[in-house]
């Protein structure tokens, strides 16, 4: 049972003089400490008032059980899952598939799989996608998991009713329903209704978590646990991290530590960009779920300003030869966090085979997830010496245990962040009218049609 | 065949009002309209030195026969190609497969692909992933394509041997070399010389392509063809976008009007994020495509003074839920590029499941890719409305041929920027320096094993 490690010794002064943070002002005492002391209460009041479900998410395990029992019953019948869910109903999903399944598991045997079902996730109403999907999957051992809290977003029902229909052509209409999971609000919603009218089973999510905070939910739990992920590791090693930040003292909070370097980086740094590379493809698709999280908690209009810092997803070695030329030589507006992965028990050793080619041979002996360490390492004691800080999040093996405390982590420093940047960062009121006006041309009763402006001809190339 | 057709008027101060360019500016005889005419001098210069070898990969058709030719051969004899090449040796065969190539081209059956070989591309040295490719696939049916321009680099050359041992597991000494084709410089590098020695065959990159412009050359061209892309009807698009970039008035010239509107949005207004946000899950590798292009391009150090705006890529309606209530709310850092694709011909229509649920009914009748399209405006219009300038891009169907003139739109409007910015778009020095690191830390001759600091535990959580 290992722990995620965050090292901060980079983002300071000692590493990176000017461009740092004073260590003194972290320190008790300090300016930054006694800012976190506060953010914490504030924290700690909307945790009170009942706020924050997601803290309670990994301590619960009626839930966890029950979501258990749902994925062995359903598991057995089904060899693909198809969860239908955009924005935080998919990419927790996602992210546990890359991160704790075998690689490439969809494209796995049945044997490889250990007989579990294949996973995957539609976030997009994109024909195309959608269409070949379908297609292609035996439809009568499938299982589609429809994810929305409010049980009415337009792209998730529009793939629902579209999978409801492809169902149809194929199984019986008693088992029809059999095909179909809702994990939606407890009570409310259009989801709701229709699974009570007809007979479909749900999961509950919790009404005080929302969507980007859902992946301890069922949100994330069912999907992993019908593919057998440990869901218990899991919670289990997000309960240990909650349990180790509940204190407002950042020399021994480890999410507040994170959550006021960021700030700090950004309000009074203007590293307004925190680029999260993971040196582990298997870790690309939970930089995306960070992207969600940090961007939309904390992208916000405050009055008449507007704040919050632009996440930006990398993953190593690969962008070394894409974005780092950016990062090293570029605007010092970019604070980076890396995720170090150990390598593998059985690491693949690069052969000698090539003794007298100079350009290879040195390679030999080495191993390639020790090659992918010592970029990491290179990439950042690189950034270091340009004056470019950064800090560091040692995973180890990136089991599921570890992964659940990197997820409350970075969960606990986003509200953490929300109460620094003065930001509600439970809500987006910013994405409404795009809702609305989406609903209005495609003639929902209720929104109006809007007339869009004409183009000037002159500026079109 | 389709011209990609950009449009700037949510750029411009008659949409978004003060946060917008001023038309005027852009107009002839404006400010920027005179900014871009010296730059566009600049580029012509650097074109008649003969450093924009990119700018001519279009037009000469005796490489992409040879390209055909080759891959013709080799494509009956293979059931997996795998791209090893990272960076803009990778970038460039993802963007093309999932842009061009039927969606889960790689989870098709032999007769859904009519028999063109699954395309893979290892772009990372990561154990898990290129241990799991190579324990899945058949290799005695795997055809290994080595791309580095240098012949050096040092992930590829690691894939490389690796994959090399494994091959030789199963397939006779004689037939080895059957199984490689190395993409590399005409003559000089260490894979040029293996493969004299060992008589691989191979294709060049020219010297005057950098491997971030080097989708049109066999790096990309070479992928795409084995699978059955037309790579002629790339090149054509590209070579008619080429075509209508051939002067200074950027009234006419689509990629100078983006690169400079782009590059005064950022030095003028602070908008030094620029997103691309696709409208189609196919055109997301193409996103990072680009956002290799525009970091490794623009980033870079200017005397004293560091510059370069940072790519953010996008996927509608997916970031909708994701990033869109940073982009409307957040600080006023960005301007959004959207990719518009038009709807599938045999578009997926929503079916009337639930005529008596207000939530589903109304998108009965209305298809995915007409939902997806009204995602679109209804965002563009949302940001216009909050004084959030973009600009669109329509490409129709994102055929080969409009994706030619897509890649060339963006490789030109990258080195028209780096002009306005007063940068070598063609270098990344700032990479150099890691390099270094990690050929120390990998103990090859000639480099210092360098010592690193210590961190002081106190920061460590």
């Amino acid at each position: 049972m290992s722990h995620p490690l965050l090292d901060l010794n980079n983002l300071l002064r000692p590493a990176v003089g000017e461009y740092g943070l004073d260590p003194d002002d972290l320190a008790p005492g300090g300016r930054l400490h006694q800012r976190f002391a506060e953010a914490f209460g504030a924290v700690e009041a909307r945790r009170a008032a009942g706020d924050l479900g997601f803290l309670e998410l990994p301590h619960s395990r009626e839930t966890s059980r029950v979501v258990a029992e749902l994925a062995e019953s359903f598991g057995q019948w089904f060899s693909d899952v198809i969860v239908l869910g955009i924005g935080g109903s998919g990419l927790g999903a996602i992210a546990l598939r890359e991160a704790l399944l075998p690689a490439g598991w969809n494209e796995l045997g049945d044997e490889e799989r250990s007989y579990y079902p294949r996973l995957h996730v539609l976030d997009n109403p994109d024909p195309r996608t959608v269409d070949a999907l379908l297609d292609r999957l035996d439809l009568r051992k499938a299982l589609f998991v429809v994810v929305s809290k409010s049980g009415s977003t337009a792209e998730t029902m529009a793939q629902y009713l579209v999978a409801r229909e492809r169902v149809a052509r194929v199984v019986d209409d008693d088992k029809l329903r059999g095909h179909f999971l809702f994990i939606t609000d407890p009570e409310k919603g259009a989801l709701r209704a229709l699974a009570e009218t007809e007979e479909i089973p749900t999961l509950a999510v919790p009404p005080n978590v929302g969507g980007r905070f859902s992946i301890l939910s069922p949100v994330g739990l069912f999907p992993a646990a019908i593919c057998g992920i440990d869901i218990e590791a899991l919670l289990d090693g997000a309960a240990a991290m909650e349990a180790a930040c509940r204190d407002g003292d950042l020399t021994t909070n480890a999410a507040g530590a994170l959550a006021t370097a960021l700030h700090a980086a950004d309000t009074e740094g203007g590293k307004s960009i925190h680029v999260l590379m993971a040196y582990a493809d298997r870790l690309r698709a939970f930089t995306l779920w960070f992207q969600q999280l940090w961007a939309e908690s904390l992208g916000k209009v405050k009055g008449d300003t507007h704040v919050g810092p632009t996440p930006l997803p990398a993953v190593g070695a690969t962008d070394q030869h894409a974005q780092v030329q950016l990062f090293m030589e570029g605007p010092r507006d970019k604070v980076v966090v890396f995720l170090a992965v150990d390598p593998p028990d059985d690491d693949v050793v690069i052969p000698d085979v090539h003794p007298d080619v100079d350009a290879l041979s040195y390679l030999a002996g080495h191993a390639l997830g020790e090659l992918l360490d010592a970029e990491r390492r290179a990439t950042t004691e690189a950034l270091r010496r340009g004056g470019r800080p950064s800090a560091t999040i040692e995973v180890g093996a990136a089991d599921a245990h570890t992964l659940g405390g990197l997820v409350m982590l970075f969960e606990l420093a986003t509200v953490y962040a929300g109460a620094l940047y003065g930001v509600d960062s439970l809500d987006q009121p910013g994405v409404e009218l795009g809702k609305r006006l989406t609903y209005g041309l495609m003639g929902r009763s209720g929104y109006e049609a809007t007339a869009f402006p004409e183009p000037d001809e002159r500026w079109r190339f």
